[in-house]
């Protein structure tokens, strides 16, 4: 591992703003796209469960219906690339046995090596209070991966901007998701700022550094 | 804005690991923290709210108590630094007031040339239906700076384990949280990876990408 300094980390992170306006002629290259899905897929989550699917949404018409369950922005249509970040409807037994499958396929072991993991993991997720609002801690881990997401395309130099306000509903109905077994979250549109979008310029607004971080 | 290439963050990527065994001996170094602690103020969060507050533990005697109640997982103990994630008790009129003052500081400009966006802002989270479940969606956008969090380590070679299976009230109590106006969320150990931890090895398991990514 090579890692990057810190000062070009925090010179991304400043550089990283939600785009209003995206450059509609610029298009994020496919290999690029590529590597962003990659560390989409890289994203950390709890238990490594990955209770998350990323529908990348290319069409324009479908683009164009989503945009006034919107708040009719613009970055829906006119950025290069939006994820809609979604959650399984149900996190149950056979979703953990998918995962605990994939587990023993990647890593060549029994599923009976396992075991001790798989107890733990059902006894916390499906029997245990977690199950009672397992789809909002669902929810949660997305934000994880729209964190990551953010962050990353902001290191290969490519504009995000996250759309909380959509109606997941709508989105669900337009994309036909629940057919897919899927719920939408939270979308993020990706791709390069308009030499027009004033707000690039704009200092960013964060508390003082006492209001946020404290030692104990 | 210089961007890193899409292979050195895949690579820190695929290095980063929930990490389950942390060298004791191994502190980050305070000018590395530092950039760590900007990087999470540089979170990006809805409407710009940053509702949160960032505690890092460093005080061996409370990261002692605060053990037993993460299912005794030896990074709470064990790692250079402990975070602990925290939401307001409260996000209402004043802690909006508050943001758009701070807006105004750092930008320069008049209350009144706010006024749009605090109206849109008030509608949505204070008079809206957002308002029913504030709390959750503050404990949302904690999960935002966590993936940064995690991603930003990573690129700095700095590993991190996330720690969900905390009981937020014991933490609340041991930390004295409630009196400083906040609840505990989350906590994410960060340090440096012991050379026994068996886990650095492991391969890591994610679904396919056919099962993880649908273009639409």
């Amino acid at each position: 591992m090579n890692p990057i300094s810190a000062d070009q980390l925090l010179a991304a992170q400043s550089w990283r703003y939600a785009t209003k306006q995206f450059d509609e002629s610029k298009i994020i290259p496919s290999e690029l796209w590529s590597a962003l899905e990659e560390s989409l897929i890289l994203s950390p989550s709890s238990y490594g469960l990955q209770p998350w699917q990323f529908f990348v949404i290319t069409n324009p018409d479908l683009r164009a219906k989503l945009r006034p369950h919107s708040w009719n922005q613009s970055q829906v249509t006119d950025a290069s690339h939006l994820v809609v970040f979604a959650i399984p409807e149900e996190v149950d037994v056979a979703y953990m046995e998918k995962y605990l499958a994939r587990i023993a396929e990647v890593r060549g072991v029994t599923l009976d090596s396992l075991s001790f993991y798989r107890d733990m993991m059902m006894a916390d997720v499906i029997a245990g209070p977690r199950q009672a609002w397992v789809r909002e801690w669902a929810a949660r881990q997305v934000y994880i991966a729209l964190g990551n997401f953010m962050t990353s395309a902001a290191l290969v130099g490519v504009d995000t901007c996250p759309l909380e306000g959509i109606d997941p509903r709508e989105y669900d109905t337009i994309l036909g998701l629940p057919d897919k077994g899927y719920n939408s979250i939270v979308a993020c549109a990706a791709g390069y700022r308009s030499a027009e979008d004033k707000y690039s310029s704009f200092a960013k607004v964060r508390f003082e550094k006492s209001d946020l971080v404290r030692h104990l």
